[in-house]
């Protein structure tokens, strides 16, 4: 499994994932899910990937691919075909990566639902096309996607309910970006607690809108201090909280925590 | 859809639920899933339940049934049959409750299975029998259960996973019975509000071991002054933990929350 999340903030963007993909419980390793493309300088995206690996990594293949063969066409003078290039808004990015998660599954899902396996893949775009606003996308298995909004400024792909309480609470859009990534690492620390399949090393991808570049890029393993700074400072938050609750009536209110 | 979650502490045991009944996001209603018997002075059950109501409705039903018989056929100096007052261990009582579970699905699985409808439903059961420690079992729509244990103290059944980060960290068999009662609470909270088809009243019911009486039943209503004032402590105390999280190394210490 795999938990990604992703804030559309005013000041602009936190995307984060954790690295742990499992094919059944005896196989587990590590693969980055968060992947960077700035095919020119006027556009940035960031995309987080939940679901079948196999999906995930032919998608990322066929966007390098489409990018090469756009530049090689552009050095010939000739027109470029359908690329991260050629998108004028971001939600033009979004079908366009739509349309090649529904090809690879076009490709190789009979053979895989024939062995009881699915192809499905669901992503998270993040970025921006300068002139335009930054945005963030989920793109479902079959093509289509929504946008953050104001209201609910974050989406979850993968394993997203043991960390939606944390987001239900504090996430909003005036957040600043580094209350984002903490807020998204809390979320994604308390998923890892409940989830065998969700685990560092966790990846933090920092954008600040119109910046067109990423501020921070952050790789966080189990032991990395930060981590663990960030996630003892919860638990002892809580732990003190949940001591702090207030009695019950029939107790004596200085009963021991 | 339903949360309910019960605790198998040291001290005995705490059992809460939602009271949300959902056929489909048009129709939601209000039930209690909290269900308590004592056929005899030396034997207390609590029960939670999660799934189809007819289903554990009509459990209840007739395990009410088999106790009437079973009083009809004492007072007639008859054997009687299989019941709550026959199980002399808590696993025997599970495993009727099963049986009954099984029963019912048979008798209307098939139908139900016809109209795309799952006749499923999953209980805890709670209680103890006079020399017999106190115990916790999920029983599962098979009819075969588990119980509760010194490393997992805690049985959830329902909408399960935006309450088991808290109980991951909080729940030991140490606790005391009021704490376990603010864990139920804060697990139920948080479920709440991240899940529409789980909400208030809640209910809790707490059993000291050995006692075989309940020493608290407890009825929240979403404006009770203890649910509100134990939210908003919960709340405050998470806001002031996300606040005082350590800050990344680039930024300013003193950076505004």
């Amino acid at each position: 499994m795999t938990y990604c999340v992703g804030l559309c903030l005013d000041q602009g963007l936190v995307m984060a994932s954790d690295s742990r993909t499992n094919a059944g419980v005896d196989y587990i390793s590590s693969f980055s899910k968060l992947h960077v493309f700035q095919p020119a300088p006027d556009r940035l995206f960031v995309l987080l990937a939940a679901g079948s690996l196999a999906t995930t990594q032919d998608v990322l293949n066929r966007i390098r691919r489409d990018l090469d063969y756009a530049e090689n066409a552009r050095a010939q003078g000739l027109q470029p075909g359908v690329s991260l290039l050629t998108a004028n808004y971001l939600f033009e990015a979004a079908a366009y990566i739509g349309q090649l998660m529904v090809a690879v599954q076009n490709d190789y899902g009979p053979a895989l639902r024939q062995a009881g396996v699915s192809p499905e893949a669901t992503l998270i775009l993040g970025g921006q096309i300068a002139g335009q606003p930054h945005g963030l996308f989920l793109i479902y298995p079959q093509g289509n996607f929504i946008s953050a909004t104001r209201e609910t400024p974050y989406l979850q792909i993968g394993e997203n309910k043991f960390g939606k309480p944390v987001l239900d609470r504090f996430a909003n859009q005036e957040l600043s970006l580094e209350h984002g990534a903490r807020l998204c690492l809390v979320s994604l620390d308390g998923t890892a607690r409940s989830n065998l399949t969700v685990a560092p090393p966790f990846e933090v991808a920092i954008y600040p809108r119109d910046s067109l570049a990423l501020s921070h890029r952050l790789k966080f393993l189990a032991d990395s201090p930060e981590l663990v700074e960030l996630s003892r400072s919860w638990e002892q938050s809580l732990a003190r909280g949940f001591r702090e609750l207030p009695r019950f009536a029939w107790e004596d209110s200085s009963s021991p925590a």
